[in-house]
Order: structure tokens, then C-alpha cells, then sequence
């Protein structure tokens, strides 16, 4: 391995509270928007009109929130899960200052947590990961555990240290873009429903009905976009000795797939500000046809405001079956054969004047 | 089906003189002109270079007409054509105020005819949509009809009533960008021809020699950029089961592959005026190599203008099979089985001073 | 073949000191850019990120070189290559001034050498040509030369005049964009590396590890952005029957996926000023999955800079085969079977301070 490479850390690498400033500074502009909407089709009015967001308060539309997850993601990569074997989990993610076309997002990581496997080949790593803009705002604040393996399977185990991460983001944690004033926000006809906050009912399933098929290059395209530089994406050679044969699709592409896919049925739904948990249930493969279905897990008020109120959802994603009978776990517990992914996450809407 | 899914319209569900205002205003950038070039490799000078632009008159360089067309057109498909059997033709399409990157789109149709099928199960439903800008300018205003399902099949049939749609659009009703100026228009090497209106006779048949092949992504790239959103594009697994076998696609994918191999052969060609009528006379699919050519059906002054002329072109587009011959209908009266376009528009050109 | 169509320039239609404007002007934006990393997952900060540029003393983010690179030169093919049979080389190739967005680029060449080859059937023709931007200055200035068909195989041979090519471009012709002032380059975790000029060898080999599997859309979608219009890369049907049997990738697309890839070990040699030489060595296809290493080919100081060095690198591409042990050419001289790409450059990179 020559030394001008980067060999990513390996769990040993990792010390608690350890702080990790990610390469790979990104000016995000109408160039990654579009490609964003045409990589799989989202339709929030707040996010594709400059003037339907202006109508809100804000100062031009803002980035779709994932694609700004993506971007923040995608710099931890070198530094976090170059060597990683799975992706485990999300939690106490928080949207802040919204980001527009023409900032300039980067991203700092600390460890939070470490748990060496009891094979002593692998550990988990938690971390917080902080993404700020050029103006030193933090736009997205989450944090997450993967399993990383160990290249020096005789050094020692750290001591165990584990996060206290609650299940949810609290209602008073939820940040709500400064001006945003939804009581202008008359238009449901634009939006695409009519059907707000006050409309969904607590434990509500929505089957998301359509479905969308994935190709290789349209998830390559997707993750070198948000220069995630994880192998597994990229290289079919590789992929082809690996467990599945395959290049496998980045997680956050099924994320931002269900999401869209979400619209037709939560369309009033413009803007995510948690992500309170996640996990990758299984493996997708270009080919694969994504469907999707939500449950309102939770409905909130949000601390202060009478525009909007707050709903956490469950989205979970299957492929190769539709959801209308709303698939998730089977009478053992164990997750359905079809489902990809299981997400659970908080949104604004506006409420009924 | 839940309340909160749209199920789009049926044919029952159309009313003559009804109006719709359709959802999910777009504001076009930079961005959508990049991919619409890299989705089918344009080359006209006026939409590619902001200097050429400005040396005809223009502020900047417009959006391609046909990607401004699929912008309009693709926020209709969720009320008009989602429960469209088959999208049977366009009449009375104007290209009016130029688009520009940073303008918001938005749509409204009106129904200005109906008339059930015989065997009760599916109608025609025709409508006028207008696309406009931030403004309130109409920058695209066009009739098509499609052919859409019953849900109730036992719901009454409207009276027929059938709109009067010209052949054409008359050459008095064509509109020439405000400022343009195409006096300037001295740099036939930078537009990529020499020949000009004058150079081309009524009747003349011109193959555009290149192919170009489809692949899945590019055409669900280019779909979900216009948030069209028919499943039939989209669902692999949906659409095995369906008459095909597999994703069709979007007939404009067509139309701007067609405008695109035409420039050659048609460089000077450089604003579309008006769509005077268009048939998708067959389905094409991933894998499927375009071919086009063209002839000139009339030669037309513009009122008032002695800088620039107008061709009323047709345009066929053929699917595996280059068109040295001109492939187009067979001695019976029906499309030869290659042919997957015939398309009637109207084009400005530079007149030789 | 209509007289309206482009039948390109035949071997015996070039003519020593023949000047060519090439159509097409260019403006390019925020929207390429995002297609380019998109496309390629390239990672330099110096094209990431506006802020991090300005810290060097730029305006803004440039466009990446070889983005640059690729947009002069795809205005060269209808008249220069479009009846090439091999593209043979590149010499004295220099960046100039940098590419921003909102740019419009344009492209003529000179003819500079010209030979008849035995056969009779075929000659090469050498040409300079010269990008430029919307005030005149020059981006970028190369040596290419192509083997074209004759049409007319009884045309006279013209005089062999073969251009003086001198091996590399001297170090008294690199250009560094005025004001870049790399004293402030204190930020290597931000670049994504901390090996500067000093750090690098003489005869110093670098593994590049990583992968990149290419898919027929994304060279289509990346030719096309460049509005480079070689049949050979968009009609399947008509490769059909060539000596491949299917469509060729445009052999720029493996430079830039080498570039790309050369981010790891590389990370800071954040600006291309010269193309000393190269040669497609062997066609690639969708499905190829393309690795690349490099090696210090010298080490040059830059006249008049205490802040930058020069590295000459030698970049080789290989296909369906990782370089750990640096494949290049077999004991009989001739290229392993795997290598694609054999090009010669000259980067910048910070000097330690």
C-alpha cells in the first residue's frame, strides 16, 4: 500500500471523542439540483419553485433535504467507512439552516461510541457527523454506527463506550427554517394536495402506490455526484468475488427514492427536519423496482408555530412488491424478504388555518 | 386506494369547459439545460451560447423549445393522462414568450372535447394547456388529445363534442421572440451551416444520417427531469405484465432525439415556432436506435419580418432503420412498422440578406 | 448525401496551414459541472468548492481541465475526425486561462502537418487547435493528430509536412492562472491529502487502487455533453457491423475517469497545465471496468514560484485489471493486453512552504 493512498481507518484506528475533519469542500448548485430531481423525480413544490418557497418566506428554494444529507454523507466516507462491512444504523439526525444553490457545504465527524465485535475481527464506530456551510452554520447534524473491520486483528479492544441516543428526536429539537411562515401557504392545488397536517391520522398507512426501477448508471451517477467514494458502488471486477456478486446501490439512493415515491400521498409534506432512525434491511441491485409505503408514527405539535405541525413517519421500501397490503415483518419478527428499507423520520406540513 | 394518493382522472371524471391548474410549479436552470444536452446532444448555437444568443437580440441564450415543451407537458400528465390508454395527437402548439434559466413554469389546461369510445370502456378527452411564467406570459400554449379508461363503465357518456383544430398553425399566429434580430445572424460557421431558408425547397427530403440508441437511463433521466410522471416509464416490474413486456418510452424523448439529429441538415433551424400536428405511430423501448429526416411541407414568410423565414417541417423518426430512403408509409396507407414518429412543426431560419 | 447534411472533411480535403472555425459555441455552467462530477466522482478541492478556491486567489471554482479539455475538443470532430479511423496522438498540450462557469468556449484548429499513408486509402492529419473564450483569451492549446480516410482514393497524395513535436511541453510554456496564490494552501485536510511536490519522486509509482465500471449511458450522456458528435459512441446498430461489434467509448472519458481515479495519491495535484503526450492505446466498452496508475515522470520547479511545482506524470489506464503491479508493456515491447490509456501530463501541486 503505498503511503500517498488512503487506506481509510480500520476499527483499531478509531478513539473515542476523536475528532475528524472530512476532505472534499462542495459548492452545491442548480447543477446537483437538477440532476437530483431527475435522478428520481421528487416533485415538492417547496424544492422546485423559486417562487412557490418565496411565497414561504424563504429566499429562493432550498436544497432537497436528503440531497443535502448526501452531500454532508458523502465526505465521511473516506475517513469513516472505507473499510466498513455494514451500515448499521441512523439517529438524532437534525435539518438545520436550510442549504441553497451556491453554498458551500463540509463536514466534521467525532467518534461517540466504539464496541469492538466478539469475533474481534470487526467493531461498531458511532459517530456524530456536523455539516456546515461556508458561513460556519450547521445545515445537518445525525448520527450513525457501522461495522468496520479491524486491520490488525491482534490489537487491543477499546473499551466498550456506547452513545445514549434516544428513539426519536424531540419535538422541542425540531428546528424550523428562520422566516418560514406557512400561513401564506393557501395553495394546495401547486402543492399537489390537498391534504395537510391535520388530515393524517395517527397510526395511518399510505401505500405510496409507484414504483421505480433502478439501473447501474443511474445510482453511480447518483453517488459519485455526492462524492461517496465507497468501492462497492463502482467496481463490478471487485463486486464480482463479493457475498452478493454485484455492485451494491448506496443506501441513501433507496432513502431518496422512497422519499420521492412518498409525494403521492404525503405531498404537503415539504420539508424533513429529523431523522430519528434508519436502517438498510437488505441489499438492492440495479434492476431492482422500488415501492414504497408510510405509517404516521407520531403527530406533533412544533413548539411555537400555528402553520405547521410535525409528523413522524415510518417509510419503509420493499422491491419487487407493491405495498398496498403495507409489507414489513413477518409473524417471527424477522423483516420481510422484500423489504430494503426502514425509515423513520419527522416532517413539517402545513396545518389547516 | 386512499384518499390521500391521487388516482388521477378517469374519463368520466372530464367535463367540457372544465379547467385544471396543474401541480408542481418548476423553476428551470442551468442545471436542466446541461442534462437536456447531454440527454440528447443539441447543438443549436442560439440555445448553446449565450453570445450567440445576445448577437441575435436575446438577453441570454433560451431554453431548448422542446425542453421547455416537456416542462409544460409533464405537470399535465398527473390529472390529464395518467389513466391514458394512448396519447393520440397535438394540433395548435405556439411558442410564445422565450424560456430562460431561472424562469418558473407553471400549467393549466382547459377540456375542449370529448367523445366516448364505442365500446364504453375508454373516451378521448382533448384539452388546450397553456404553460406560463413567473410573469403570468405564456411562453407555450398547445391542444393534444389521449385516449383515457373508464373507471365506471357504466357511467354515462357525455355528448360528443369535438373541437375545430387546424391542420396547421397559420402563419400569422406564429410569434417571433421579442428582440430578435436575426440581421446580426452573419456567422453561419458558428451555427454550423450555410444553408439558409432560401437554400431549401418546397419538398425537399433531407436524412439526417446519425443514430443515436436509447439506453433505460437516459430516458428515465430525461422523464423524471420534466416530473412527468406515467408509471409506464418507470415500472419494470409493472410493465411485465403489460402488452410490451417492458418500459416504454416517453414519446417526447422522441420528439427532442428527432430536433436533435435534425441539426444535421437543418443547422439554421434555430427556433421551433409552432407544432402543427404529431403522431407516436409506434412504442420504443431501451435498446431501440433512433434515425430521422425530414421534409419541408411549406415555405412561409413571416408577417412583417425580412430577417428571418419560417419551413413547416415534417419529421419522421424511424427506429432500426437509417432513413437514406425516407422511410414512411407503405403502399397500403399504413406506417411502415419502422417508423416510431411523425411530427409536423413549424421553424424560423435566417433569410439570406 | 444531401448537400444539407455534414459529411465531414475526407483526408484529401485538408490543406497545409488550412485555418477551420469550428461551430458550436459553448456556454458553460454550474449545470456541466455537476455533470462532470456526476459522471466521473472527481474529488479536487481547488473545482469542489468556491471557497476553497478563492483561498488560492481565484474568483470562483474553475471548471475541472479535462472538462475544459473536452469541451474544445468536441467542437473539432465534425470537421477534423468525423471520417477518423484513429485517433492517434496529442503533443503540447497547455491550459491557460481558466474555464468558469458562464464561460462560452469556442474552438478553431490549424492544420500543421499532413502524410499520406502507404496504402493509399488513408493519411494523417496534424492539427493545432485553440479554444477560447468569450473575450478571446485562450483556455487551451493542442496538438492532436488523427488517421482519416480518403473518399476519393484517386485524389493526389499531398506533400508529407510533418510538424516539429517535441516530447513535452517546457516548463518556461507552463501557465499558472494569474493571481492563484498556493501560500494559503495550508489546508491539506480539506484537499485531502498532506503528500505535496516535495513528498513525490523521482520514478515514484502510484497504485491509484481504486475502480470505476463504465455504463453505455454515462459515456453517452458524458459525449454528448461535450457535444462531440462521433458516431461511433451513440449508434449501436450501425457498430453492429463494424470491427467491434458495438459502440466505442470516447477515449477522453477514460482520461478523465484516469484523473479522477488519480485523486487517491494525488489528491494534491489540483491543477492540469500541460498534455505532453498520449495514446489510446486500446478501445474500451460499457461494461469495462477501468483502474489506472502513475508514476513521476519529473519533477520541475514552475519559473518564478516559491509557491507550486511541477510534476510531469506519466498516467496509465488499464481495464478488468487492478494496477498493483503497475501494468504497462509486456518484454517484447509491445502494450499489456489490459492497458487502455498511456498518457503523459504535467500537474501543479503546493510546494511546502
Amino acid at each position: 500500500m503505498s503511503t500517498k493512498t488512503n487506506p481509510g481507518n480500520y476499527f483499531e484506528d478509531f478513539r473515542m471523542d476523536q475528532q475528524i475533519r472530512h476532505a472534499t469542500p462542495r459548492t452545491v448548485t442548480d447543477g446537483d439540483v437538477a440532476l437530483y430531481t431527475a435522478l428520481y423525480g421528487v416533485r415538492f413544490a417547496f424544492n422546485s419553485s423559486e417562487e412557490f418557497a418565496r411565497t414561504l418566506g424563504l429566499p429562493r428554494a432550498p436544497l432537497d433535504d436528503f440531497l443535502a444529507f448526501h452531500m454532508v454523507f458523502g465526505k465521511t466516507v473516506p475517513d469513516i467507512s472505507l473499510n466498513a462491512v455494514a451500515n448499521l444504523g441512523y439517529a438524532q439526525g437534525r435539518f438545520l439552516t436550510p442549504v441553497f444553490p451556491g453554498d458551500t457545504l463540509s463536514t466534521s465527524s467525532t467518534v461517540i461510541g466504539l464496541r469492538q465485535n466478539k469475533d474481534g475481527k470487526t467493531g461498531v464506530v458511532y459517530v456524530r457527523s456536523v455539516g456546515s456551510n461556508q458561513l460556519g452554520e450547521t445545515v445537518l447534524d445525525y448520527c450513525r454506527w457501522v461495522m468496520v473491520r479491524k486491520n490488525d486483528e491482534d490489537a487491543p479492544a477499546p473499551e466498550v463506550d456506547l452513545p445514549n441516543l434516544p428513539d426519536a428526536v424531540a419535538p422541542a429539537d425540531l428546528f424550523v427554517p428562520v422566516n418560514l411562515d406557512v400561513r401564506e401557504h393557501d395553495d394546495t392545488v401547486l402543492a399537489g394536495s390537498d391534504q395537510l397536517w391535520d388530515d393524517y391520522a395517527l397510526g395511518e398507512k399510505i401505500d405510496h402506490v409507484d414504483g421505480m426501477t433502478i439501473e447501474e448508471a443511474e445510482h453511480m451517477i447518483a453517488t459519485r455526484l455526492y462524492q461517496n467514494t465507497a468501492k462497492v458502488h463502482f467496481d463490478a471486477m471487485l463486486q464480482k468475488t463479493s457475498r452478493f456478486g454485484r455492485r451494491l446501490i448506496y443506501g441513501g439512493h433507496i432513502i431518496s427514492l422512497a422519499r420521492s415515491l412518498s409525494f403521492n400521498g404525503l405531498a404537503n409534506a415539504f420539508k424533513v427536519v429529523a431523522i430519528n432512525g434508519g436502517r438498510h434491511v437488505a441489499p438492492t441491485f440495479a434492476g431492482d423496482t422500488i415501492y414504497a409505503w408510510s405509517e404516521v408514527l407520531a403527530k406533533m405539535d412544533v413548539p411555537g408555530r400555528s402553520d405547521v405541525g410535525a409528523l413522524r413517519l415510518r417509510t419503509v421500501a420493499t422491491k419487487e412488491k407493491p405495498c398496498w397490503d403495507f409489507p414489513v415483518k413477518s409473524a417471527d419478527g424477522n423483516y420481510d424478504a422484500v423489504v430494503v428499507l426502514d425509515f423513520d423520520y419527522t416532517v413539517l406540513l402545513p396545518l389547516r388555518g
